[in-house]
C-alpha cells in the first residue's frame, strides 16, 4: 500500500480517465493532471483519444444489453474482453500524449454499463435495485501495469442512491460559476443534465437523466438505413424531415418524464425494444424516413426542454445551457433546443474551450483521484443516496 | 488510505473470510486473527458460521449458472443480492464470536462463482478465458462498514493463469510438513486437490481440480427424491447401492481426466446439463435409485484416485490424504477413497483438530490480508499463471 500513499501525497498526479457510455459507440480516454482533490480539484486535459467500437463488437455489446440475447457466459467473457479494450485505449492515449506509461499514477475506469435497475421491479422480485458495469479492474491493472480505480456506481446504490448520475459532481468542479446559473446537458445514449444555480454548492444542484439522448435517433437511423449508417451525422437527415406532432405528444406521455428527480433511466427503458416497437408504429402511421428521424430528434429535444420546465426553471435562474456528448454535434438537435429554450444561451462546451467529448472521461479521472484520497464523490442531491460516500474499487498491477 | 496503512502495520489483524463454493449450498464465514503475511502468516480460527441458502434461493442461483435461464438483468441483481447475504453472514459470524463489528480490520470475500471459462472456446469466439464471481464488494463494504477485499480470481487469469485453484496457497501455509507428503483434497461442488511433497515450497506443489465433487451426487439425490433431499447425508443412500462398473468406466473416459494439470473445471462441464443427461441414461440402463447414487459417489472417488495415480503419485511420496468440504461428511465416499488408496492414510481435517468446513473461508481471509500488504498470493505452479501477482480488489466503507 506504499504506492498508494505516494500517490495521495503528491501535489499533482497524472491519470487516465476511461469512459464508455450507454451509446455503446466506443471508449473515451483522457490523460489529465489533477491538483488537489474533492471539490477543489484542479484538472488539466493533456490528451484525449476516442476509440470507436467496430460495428461487429458494438452489435455484440448491444445484444448483451438485452434479456433475450444475454446469458451468464457472455457477461463473464465480455467483462474480460472490455477490460482488454480499455487497457488498449489507455495505452494509446498515453502514447499519443508522448508519455511513458510509468508516468501515469493511476487509471480510473467507469466501465461499460450493460444493465441498470434504479428501483426494485414490481413485476419480478428477483430484479432488485442494482447496476452492472463491465471491464474487469484487475485485468485492466495487470495489462497496463498501473494502479486502477473504477466501478463507481454500486457504492452509491448501496447507500440507497440510484447510482446515477455521477457526472454532476464533476460538472460542479468544472463548471460552477459565482454569478450565473448553468445547465450542463450531456447527450449520450441517454440524456442527463446538471443544473447549477449561481454559486452552487454540493447540496444546491439538481441533476437527473432527461430521457433518451441519441439512443432512439441512432436506432432509427440504423434501422432505416439497413445498417449502413450508425448515426445521423450533424443532424442532416433530421433536417430534411418534419417532426410528427401527434406522435411526439404521445411519446412524451411516458411516465418517466413526470417522475420527480432524482431519477435515472437507461437502455432497459429506451433501448432496442422501445425503438423497434416505435419504428414499426411510426412507419405504419405513414411518416417518411426523414420525418421519423426528425421526430426521434425532436423527442430528445422536447424531453430535455420539458424536463427543465418541470423541474429546473421554476427553481433556479438559468442563463446558459452547455451541451456535451455526441448530441452536441447534431446541429438539428441543437437548433431545436435553441428554439425550445429562447431565454437561455444554448451552446456546446467546445465554445467554452473545453473538449466536449472528453468531459465524462475527465470526470471519472477526478472520481478515481478522490477514491485514492479516501473521500466521497457522490452527490446525494443528484443520486438520492442517503449520504455522501467513497465511490469505487481498487485493483493493483 | 490512512486506514489501510494502520492495518498493514498491525502485528495481528482480525478479519472475516467469506466463501461460497460451487456447491451453491450456502456461505461459510470464518472470523480469524492473522499474524504476519504471505507464506509465514499465522492464522487462528476464532469463529466459524455456515449460513445455508434457502432452497428457493439456491434454485435461482443454479438457474443463473445455466445458459438457458440466465440473462444480464439476473446477473446484475444477483451481484447485489449476494453481497447483502454475504454482509449478513459476516455480521452474524462476528456477533457469534462475541465481538463488535468495529473489531474487524477487514472482510475478505471470495464471491459466488457463477461462470468460469478456463480456456478460450473453440466453438464460440465470444467465449474467452474469464471468470465471474458475484457479490459486489462495495455493497458489502457499505453494508458492514468495514474495508473489503475480494474477487481474487480475475487477477490470476489476467496473468494467463486458470484463476483456479487458489486454495493451494492456503494449504501450503496451513498444512505443509517438513517430513511427510500430504494431499489436501477438498470435495465441494467440484473436487480439488493440493499435493504437498515433504518440505514443499511454493514451486514444489501440484494442484488441480479432480473433477466433480458433490455436484453429480447432489443432483442425482435431488432428482431421484423429487426435490425432497438436497444431498446424500452421510452417504447413507449410496451405501445401499452398488456402483455400476460399466457406466463408471464410460464416465471416466471424459477428456477432462486425462488433461495434465494445471487444470480447472466447474458447473459448466459437470453441472445440471451433464447430470440430467447422465441420470436419464442410467435410468434407462435399469439401475436402482441406490445404484445410481452409489455410481455417482464412486465416480467422484474414482476420478480423485485416478487423478492422483496419473499426476501425483508417480512424482511425490504421499503419506496422508486430508479430505475437507462437504464430501468429508459422506462416509460412503470416504470409505471408497480408503479402498482406492490403500497406501495412504485418508482422513478428514477434523481429525487434525481443524474445522474442515471453515478451511476455504480461512484461506480467503489470508488472501485478503496479502492484498493489503501488496504481496502476491497465487501459485503459478497451481494456476499456470506466468508469474505470481497480487490478487483481489478493494472497496472502502
Amino acid at each position: 500500500m506504499k504506492t498508494l500513499n505516494t500517490i495521495s501525497s503528491k501535489t499533482v498526479v497524472t491519470a487516465v480517465g476511461l469512459m464508455s457510455g450507454t451509446s455503446l459507440d466506443g471508449i473515451d480516454a483522457a490523460v489529465v493532471t489533477i491538483e488537489g482533490c474533492g471539490l477543489d480539484s484542479k484538472v488539466k486535459l493533456i490528451q484525449y483519444v476516442n476509440k470507436p467500437y467496430d460495428p461487429n463488437f458494438r452489435e455484440r455489446l448491444k445484444e448483451l444489453c438485452t434479456l433475450e440475447h444475454s446469458n451468464v457466459a457472455l457477461v463473464c467473457s465480455m467483462n474480460f474482453e472490455l477490460a482488454e479494450r480499455f487497457a488498449q485505449a489507455a495505452i494509446e492515449a498515453v502514447q499519443e500524449a508522448g508519455m511513458p506509461l510509468e508516468a501515469i499514477d493511476f487509471i480510473s475506469s467507469h466501465g461499460q454499463t450493460v444493465w441498470h435497475i434504479p428501483e426494485n421491479s414490481a413485476d419480478d422480485p428477483r430484479l432488485i435495485r442494482s447496476t452492472l458495469q463491465l471491464g474487469d479492474l484487475s485485468v485492466l491493472a495487470k495489462r497496463t501495469g498501473r494502479i486502477v480505480v473504477g466501478d463507481f456506481r454500486p457504492a452509491d446504490m448501496a447507500m440507497n442512491g440510484q447510482g446515477a448520475p455521477l457526472a454532476p459532481y464533476g460538472d460542479l468542479i468544472l463548471f460552477r460559476q459565482g454569478d450565473k446559473g448553468r445547465i450542463l446537458q450531456n447527450i449520450g445514449g441517454i440524456g442527463n443534465c446538471t443544473a447549477l444555480p449561481p454559486g452552487a454548492g454540493p447540496e444546491e444542484l439538481l441533476a437527473f437523466d432527461t430521457g433518451p439522448g441519441n439512443m432512439l435517433i441512432d436506432q432509427a437511423v440504423q434501422t432505416l438505413s439497413g445498417g449502413q449508417l450508425m448515426l445521423d451525422a450533424g443532424g442532416a437527415w433530421a433536417s430534411r424531415g418534419t417532426p410528427n406532432e401527434a406522435l411526439l405528444t404521445e411519446m412524451l406521455v411516458h411516465p418517466y418524464f413526470k417522475q420527480a428527480p432524482p431519477k435515472s433511466t437507461g437502455r432497459e427503458v429506451f433501448g432496442k425494444a422501445y425503438a423497434e416497437h416505435w419504428i414499426a408504429k411510426v412507419k405504419s402511421a405513414g411518416c417518411t424516413d426523414a420525418d421519423i428521424v426528425a421526430t426521434a430528434t425532436a423527442f430528445t429535444a422536447r424531453s430535455i426542454a420539458d424536463g427543465y420546465r418541470r423541474f429546473v426553471l421554476p427553481r433556479y435562474s438559468i442563463e446558459e445551457v452547455i451541451v456535451t456528448g455526441g448530441g452536441a454535434h447534431n446541429r438539428t438537435l441543437m437548433q431545436m433546443l435553441r428554439t425550445l429554450l429562447p431565454k437561455q444561451n444554448v451552446m456546446t462546451s467546445n465554445m467554452l474551450g473545453f473538449d466536449d467529448d472528453a468531459k465524462e472521461a475527465v470526470i471519472f479521472a477526478l472520481l478515481g483521484n478522490d477514491f485514492l484520497h479516501g473521500i466521497s464523490s457522490n452527490l446525494p442531491a443528484a443520486t438520492g443516496a442517503h449520504r455522501a460516500t467513497v465511490l469505487g474499487k481498487l485493483a493493483l498491477p
